[in-house]
């Protein structure tokens, strides 16, 4: 046939957002030698894939012992298109108790293939028409980014601070949209050790968040996919914990915790939800019919298996990923130890080179005297061989053209030294 | 918070094509003693959950034995994020190959979560803005129904003869809507035995239809699900294996040959896209780049079971379901016999239940002298014990008012022979 023009595409396929990870992907592909501060990649070390087919049996003995099905019944839960809100939602549901001090009824949980279908599910709902926008400090996860360009959800942007998300300046974007004409439905957030800032919302910004949704009369989208692997001292509860007027929308996933491959997430969405013939339902429900027309239902062998992993460990992820949460505490630890000493506490005697101290999770960002942008990445890849991500990206293609965004899950403490020894090289050649 | 009303979320929660299949499963679910001919779900008789680990160890004896990969690359790819086309498309080009004819380039194929997230992705690469719209026959697959829905994409019906979509009707409508500023991007055909209607394509048809596609520049999408069931005689050709202008994309399912439940789909596109920067690519990987945004990546552990799957049947789909091709042609031959034998040949002497009379698949149409709506179903249920499917939601809401759908796939004879005894008692008493 005649080539069909890229321009009679959806614009999300020439998007920048898009485009580019797609070419920081084949960059990194093209210097497999390069020590990479790039991939986001849980750490790898302790999985085994015997785990997986112990997994599976662990959870059919639990259909079988626990919850009494039949042969029959397990069967058809293995093989069979399933329930559209999964399977596996009590155990969620349980871990969510156990782990987040978040109390739900299961039924408010919606099995999804990854935290990613999630957001587009929710997005998808709240996007009615093009008055809808959606809100997120920036820089921003991309995965979000990309989940609202999909559905043609425009982003507006909010300031970030060193402690997360600025609440004066959402709740003034919110009134400004309005006044527009605009109807700003939700704004995300990824309260600890977000990707990829790295910053953490204090317990007072956790309220004060709160109370602005209330009353502001917005929902908050929270993405928690890393408040297990905190540096030192107690984690901060969740906002879905602290949340007294069900305001709090809340994103599920076990790409860290237990493992990426599975996509497998979900959302708790417990608001309710009044239709014109005077019947109520719940959100979540009305995400499940769009998740109908998406999916149809989450993959039987991912959700066994995730289930598998929950029942041995008493539905706990934080023990389950405990081995890990050391790895990234260590490496975080070696990441900042190492940028101190090759460019000075807080930022060396020129102060051109300076970083955030994060509390925890995977990333550290890194700013530098040159444009860290495609071109620049190349050039340190294959003159000093190193990669690493630069933040434009986050920030939508607009903004962080100067720093660059450094992650260790899945290095060792040796390659944590020789890429920082690099990136000080790359720094001395271009600063 | 406030209740969240209906009417301002997205318009695909209330529309009836999605809120109907809910009803409709909830009324099933009220009566689960009763004979279903509802639902499209293939049969269980064979399944194994033992089947499910095997599957998972005999492809990674593939990874480590034909394909040479050591541990750490087999434990990245049980585990870890993967390429986002999949990794097991050599598998299912060599099937495509060996079942279906299908000469394709493996990285033409495009791994995804199910059929159903394929069609979603190629409908949102379509549509750009609001001129774009999609052709189908009506009635219609209602997962194509509801897909358009989701992305926001105008169905335009085509109207469909005894042997499947009339190809001058198409060409026609095609007209129409350029006439009116519209751009119609491809239309929609499931060529052999079709859901609902089981209509299948005559080999002229089919090269009648892929003319007038090239004639009047749009894309096939070309679903199919069933091929492999037929009833007697040689299988016709694929369009794709027709195909030779590339109007054809290709939208393959293992629901029904392998598992549902794994959630295991893809799609071949092979079209060149040129870019404005004057680089070209295929419209698959455009298609990934979407994918990227929606599901990462389809599930590490579901494609290891189908790649298991596939691999124990020598990439051979159709050697690999041949127990379920059988109960399915029992099955049908049972169904039509059963309704000749109670509504007499051809419809009995007063001509009040009509039906057709598929070359196989799961689904025949039975015509009836009164509303078969939910209502009536709802009747049937509790009254008769006997749940069908209303044809009703296969036109998108506008049609089929006297007509329903039979599915023969899960039942024995006995149930067969019950549930037709119970559906004559039904015409009866509304006749």
């Amino acid at each position: 046939m005649e080539r069909i023009d890229a321009s009679e595409l959806h614009d999300s396929v020439t998007d920048p957002v898009l485009t580019s990870m797609t070419l920081l992907n084949e960059i990194a592909g093209r210097y497999p030698d390069a020590v990479s501060f790039a991939a986001g990649r849980p750490y790898e070390g302790y999985y085994d894939t015997h785990d997986l087919s112990r997994y599976l049996g662990t959870f059919e003995n639990h259909l079988r012992e626990d919850l009494r099905l039949g042969t029959e019944e397990i069967t058809r839960t293995f093989f069979q298109y399933g329930r559209t809100k999964g399977f596996i939602h009590e155990l969620i549901a349980r871990h969510l108790e156990i782990d987040e001090g978040i109390t739900t009824d299961a039924e408010s949980v919606l099995v999804t293939t990854g935290c990613q279908e999630a957001m587009v599910l929710v997005m998808r709902a709240l996007c009615k028409d093009s008055r809808d926008v959606i809100l997120t400090s920036l820089p921003s996860y991309v995965g979000f980014l990309g989940a609202a360009r999909l559905v043609g959800m425009p982003v507006i942007g909010v300031r970030e601070g060193t402690t997360g998300i600025d609440v004066e300046d959402l709740v003034r974007r919110i009134r400004t949209a309005r006044a527009q004409g605009l109807r700003p439905r939700a704004c995300y957030v990824v309260p600890d050790f977000a990707n990829p800032s790295g910053a953490t919302l204090t317990s007072a910004d956790r309220k004060r968040l709160l109370e602005a949704a209330s009353q502001e009369d917005i929902l908050l989208l929270e993405d928690n996919p890393y408040s297990m692997f905190r540096l030192t001292g107690p984690r901060l509860p969740t906002l879905k914990a602290l949340d007294r007027d069900n305001r709090v929308v809340y994103l599920g996933s076990f790409a860290k915790t237990a493992f990426a491959g599975a996509r497998l997430g979900y959302v708790v969405a417990d608001q309710p939800v009044v239709h014109g013939t005077g019947s109520s339902s719940r959100l979540v429900d009305e995400l499940a019919k769009l998740k109908s027309m998406l999916t149809l239902n989450t993959s039987t062998v991912a959700q066994a298996a995730i289930g598998g992993f929950l029942l041995e460990n008493g539905c706990s992820t934080e023990k389950a990923s405990a081995r890990e949460a050391a790895v990234y505490r260590a490496n975080l630890g070696h990441v900042l130890n190492g940028l101190a000493e090759r460019f000075g506490e807080g930022g060396g005697p020129d102060g051109r080179v300076t970083w955030n101290t994060p509390d925890g999770g995977m990333f550290t960002v890194v700013t530098v005297p040159f444009r860290a942008d495609e071109v620049m990445l190349e050039y340190s890849a294959s003159r000093f061989g190193v990669l690493w991500t630069p933040m434009r990206y986050f920030y939508g293609g607009d903004g962080g053209l100067q720093q660059l965004r450094l992650s260790y899950s899945v290095l060792s403490r040796d390659q944590i030294e020789t890429g920082l020894d690099r990136l000080a090289a790359l720094v001395e050649d271009r600063g």
